[in-house]
């Protein structure tokens, strides 16, 4: 297997990338193509020992900072490193791409260069959520801000097929979030969803409120991409809020810090629970190739999943589950509700 | 002044409700005027010393129950508590209501009894949310799942108003909750309501990341009644998720276990800190008349605040404020461009 790694992408910069490739390259003896700035890339690479390890350096003079407008910066810098990798996905020259850049850059140069699987209408950045049952997988948070009731069916589909065949969930429970959880329940943009995924070939439970989410009450949460975005970084924030406040009350005192001390362990267990980092990174799905995208703040282990993501996407055959997958959907009546009224309005 | 207080609701019964009247009655001299059921009431209130108490019971023969559809209940139990409460409103015999019963109940109720304020399209449901800078001001957060930019923009005004005149904050910065913090991110929805808002008369700061919540970097918060339901619902559920955490490492050994009971005042502060119980209620903002809303599990102090968030509104005019405030408003083109795009589709 061969997999493309945007050596470039990532907030610690290209050694975090190299320190992973280089250890899962030794791991499994997959090829792994460094793509970036070759007079930055070789001589981090040059001081590692390298033997029997297929690490090739395909040069990228450009990169997609995290702070550029995605669309814009991928149009703009053709031979950006995510851009160069991308094409190596799709003229088959790797077998898939993985990430710690720019998501909505990934996103852009995905669909620019890969496009989507057909059958697909817009594909979902997803990610992994940790709850009291383990962590449980998200899509979309952050693709589509306006999303329509197929999209949101097509993301259940996905979903359950990424969970089960990389997350090993037997028969994953997949839920939509809203606002309730009796069917009934939801904006009409989720209830008019309830009705598509109740049809569709997979484990579909129903309605997930937001207090379900960190129960663990299914395997797999579909939303769209404006509330999976809120949910993500409102659970990062409220994480740091009660750390910061923990850290605060705690150190009031001596009892308090002597007691800080003591459960310690016990707050890095927690950590390792609920830390991002520990997963890697999760899947751009509908995109017609193998891309993962992972956290900014990857270190090498985390990067390392990461390319373990890819390769399990790889040799599970996600997207053609997906494309075939697409096939046992319900077929939606086209025209929306919302549509079918203001007609009824206009005429 | 004289209020009426929903004796019937919240999770405790009637038990904690009458406890918090008198002691709001006793401190601040108003009425309270104690609805539902006499058989129940009466001698709960002979249990108390009540001279030179205001504290009448007005029979109510009915209770909407937490779990009962609400628009279904209080169209079908005329005699229900909150109905016969929010009559005395309406008719001039009591200056404001308060509950702690079923939220959904007491929206459909005093939209049936007291209408909308002249010039409001949709009341919200409030909220207040605990932040590294305490608490601030949050809605709708579940009376309006599909919501238009106009009601938003009038969502930004009532919490404003509410916020100065109640909260005590100056100038209060108002945000509007979406996926990304420039202008120009978000939904369609968000977006078109941005522009409402930066041209309303209050001191909007732009859109919030959910990251920012918990960070306090607003003292109001607006956002549509689905999102909002999944941000105060999440919360929740990452609070409880995080203190079952906590419980299950810090007592995994016994350095840990020594470690918990040394920083258990710290914990008794944290929640302290971000308690709802000890904020109260928060009001149905835009009914023709004031209501607040209270948590079910409100204790006796969480009502006796409840109430004094009541009067405070009477006091300090909330629902005239209101009603002045909308003309300064601007005023939208009326059809959003989803319709203007349906119409030149089927044109």
């Amino acid at each position: 297997m061969k997999l493309v790694l945007d050596a470039m992408g990532g907030d610690f910069g290209p050694a975090p990338n190299i320190e992973a490739a280089i250890d899962f390259a030794r791991e499994f003896g997959h090829e792994i193509v460094l793509v970036g700035k070759q007079e930055v890339l070789r001589p981090l690479l040059n001081q590692h020992s390298t033997a029997n390890l297929h690490l090739p350096i395909v040069h990228a003079s450009e990169v997609i900072e995290m702070g550029e407008h995605p669309a814009q910066a991928v149009k703009a810098k053709k031979d950006a490193s995510m851009n160069v990798g991308m094409r190596m996905v799709r003229d088959g020259e790797a077998d898939g791409f993985v990430t710690m850049g720019n998501s909505g850059g990934a996103l852009a140069s995905a669909l620019f260069t890969l496009g989507r699987i057909r059958g697909i209408q817009r594909p979902a950045i997803s990610t992994v959520f940790p709850t009291t049952k383990g962590w449980v997988f998200v899509l979309d948070v952050g693709a589509n801000a306006d999303c329509r009731p197929e999209y949101l069916l097509q993301f259940g589909l996905m979903g359950s097929i990424y969970s089960e065949r990389v997350l090993n969930v037997r028969k994953p429970r997949v839920a939509i979030i809203s606002n309730g959880e009796e069917e009934g329940k939801g904006n009409e943009l989720t209830q008019q969803a309830y009705a598509l995924l109740k049809q569709a070939p997979i484990n579909f439970i129903g309605n997930a409120e937001g207090r379900d989410l960190p129960e663990g009450m299914a395997d797999v949460y579909v939303t769209d991409g404006f509330t999976g975005n809120v949910i993500i970084k409102l659970s990062e924030g409220i994480g740091s809020f009660i750390k910061g406040m923990l850290r605060e009350e705690i150190t009031r005192d001596t009892k308090g810090k002597v007691g800080g001390l003591l459960i310690r362990d016990a707050l890095k267990r927690i950590s390792k629970r609920t830390d991002y980092e520990e997963i890697g990174g999760a899947p751009l799905l509908g995109v017609d190739g193998v891309v993962i995208i992972g956290h900014g703040r990857s270190n090498a282990r985390a990067i390392r999943c990461a390319l373990l993501r890819a390769a399990e996407c790889v040799e599970r055959g996600v997207v053609d589950a997906i494309e075939k997958g697409l096939e046992a959907l319900p077929k939606p009546d086209v025209r929306s509700s919302v549509e079918r009224n203001t007609e009824l309005k206009v005429s």
